[in-house]
């Protein structure tokens, strides 16, 4: 059967993301005063796994993006990390693209959900969960990334046929194409 | 000995911190293209430790500043972290004072360092590298902190004695307060 589908990214929230990972924000988190009550600390904004049973550690890094993504943009695969989660935290309070789907050996094009952030949100994605890469909307916009460092692979990729063509829309764009 | 020292902070760099931990920054780091070269990605930025063997995992927070600190200020104590590391990572671009000690059963007040970022910089302290709690100097300023969670107590204080004053001055500041 071929498909022809578009998505329209939704707004990013906790409940909505919850299957796939965390969103990484001040609100709805544990908080509490640090520093004699010079700071609030807004705690455990992220299930990070490694993986120390496969040797894992945590890595941090900061991607720094060259050349920005242009939506409408076909999404012709995606990917997973088998041995670790990911947290990605917007550097420049920019708003991210986030394309998931469930964890599973494959992956059905109508599976695929796509959130923008608001610019204060980061997330983490769960060990295992289907993703695309960062997808940054302008030059030059920066992203804390923590994740898992370590002797074995841990990037697998899902590749679409053709005929399965999933069209990531702009923010806002309600358009849908019809199935054929 | 009655002392009283004066303490300007110094330009945050790799070299000058490595003692104490890591300056977290894309300047010198080792990077590689990410995503099809849409994105740069700056590697192991710090070397984050959780002590799994005490239970520990790593816990991303963000620190929200309520109250800034003026300079000058008397540093009264230093805290270090017994089973972990603590990442902290500027999430305004602002300037962070970082105040630190070699680790230790007790600290010298002439072995204080103090050191001043340039608004693109976060720091990784060591395990068991003394230090004062964050240092914002305006309200509203954010950090990301990544450090260890877990079931053990992970925060020990060093507490100076009265006679023992050290006073941390403003960036710039050159004046020095005669040793008695």
């Amino acid at each position: 059967m071929s498909q022809n589908i578009s998505l329209t990214p939704n707004p990013l929230t906790r409940e909505a993301f919850a299957p796939y990972g965390n969103v990484i924000e001040k609100p709805g988190a544990r908080h509490f005063p640090m520093n004699g009550g010079k700071l609030e600390r807004y705690y455990d904004l992220a299930d990070i796994r490694v993986g120390a049973e496969s040797e894992g550690r945590p890595v941090m890094s900061i991607a720094s993006c060259c050349e920005a993504s242009k939506l409408p943009l076909q999404i012709r695969f995606l990917e997973r990390h088998p041995h670790g989660s990911q947290a990605i935290y917007p550097l420049f309070k920019e708003t991210m693209i986030v394309v998931v789907a469930p964890p599973g050996e494959r992956i059905l094009a109508e599976q695929i959900q796509a959130f923008y952030s608001n610019g204060h949100q980061g997330i983490n994605f769960h060990v295992g969960v289907w993703h695309l890469p960062i997808i940054a909307l302008e030059d030059g916009q920066e992203f804390m990334l923590v994740d898992r460092g370590g002797p074995n692979p841990n990037c697998d990729e899902f590749h679409f046929e053709n005929k399965q063509a999933v069209r990531l829309l702009p923010i806002g764009d309600k358009q849908t194409a019809p199935s054929t």
